[in-house]
């Protein structure tokens, strides 16, 4: 499914909406690894990487940040699902 | 507890409101805990990790970066806090 | 075409405007080889190095992180694609 | 008085508003060291830090930015102190 | 004309304003350099740099991010260009 | 006069108006090399460490980004001096 979610002539990201801020969180998941998929588009290397940066601290805070900036993305598209 | 946050099914982000700054401060600090939480599900590695960053200026430099950028999301969506 | 990019008095940005979220999130990864391509105009060397980062993970979460920033800017300036 | 201010149990952060930028950007600073305090809650640890990192110049640009990030916050929480 | 550039003196902002997100980006990149031209005002050691980082991957993404960031400033200035 | 800008006793940011963008800038500047003083407080510590920084690229383009980040907020602050 890495490989289908980084094929370009699917639809992967119809809308920044989500029903609720947890979903939202996980849309900007999706997006932070995205961006990373378009710089290195072979799962296979990608999926092979994981387990180096997953034990390295400092770049699983570099990935928290891009999460975070997504989010702030995310959160404003839903007007930070005020009711 | 650390597993249990980490836990998808579960509701961990039921809204990005909170009643003071302070509460949105340590809402901050869970976004950015989340976000390495996601690339790194695994909380005994995580805990293991602690130890190293937390004694690494760097690391704990940008740690606090990725709790200051949460941390304008959430000030924002509470529009600051203001009276 | 990377160096028809690099091309200056080429029209590559005539709007920040797009038809959907996956649209502006291309546009968003375009900006961000702008920008690598504006320091280093040598399509030649770019693509000399682009094996080097594309290995690295903390280079593609960088990478991530500079589509990130442009992706807030784009999807601003698309109101987010509301309806 | 790095203790007080990680205690959890303390109100630390009351409010965003401040009477003047400066203020504001003191502010900025408070928030940066706080999202290095709950990462590393050992003043002592924290203490012994500080020689090491206030002589990189690397680390000074970053602690810099994360100030940045908040006085960004902070800033559009005061109205940007306009009369 | 880097000199030129960092002449104090001289007027070289007048506006954030641009007729187009094109020239909007290449004002991004004139306060990128800038930024640099601060804390390293010999225009001589900047262009001996230059063929160091320009070869640096991560150098070029860094200084991608900075442009990035100063687009976003410069596209809501214009308010995106919006017609 | 380096000394001088880091009492804290004095008022050094009475306001983030200024009457051009390029008067932003400058106060851009100072804002991000406060925010290193105020990790490092010696002025003449600070001074030893400029040539070792200012020969180091990535190190400009991280002071440059956290101009950036400020320039942004005086920007914002100053309504991007629109006429």
């Amino acid at each position: 499914d890495d490989h289908e979610a980084m094929d370009s002539d699917d639809t992967w990201l119809p809308s920044l909406m989500t029903d609720t801020p947890q979903e939202g969180f996980a849309l900007a998941v999706t997006l932070s690894q995205k961006g990373v998929g378009t710089t290195q588009p072979d799962a296979e290397v990608r999926k092979a990487q994981r387990p180096e940066y997953a034990e390295e601290p400092d770049s699983l805070i570099a990935a928290s940040h891009v999460i975070a900036t997504h989010f702030q993305t995310v959160a404003a598209a839903n007007d930070y699902w005020r009711e």
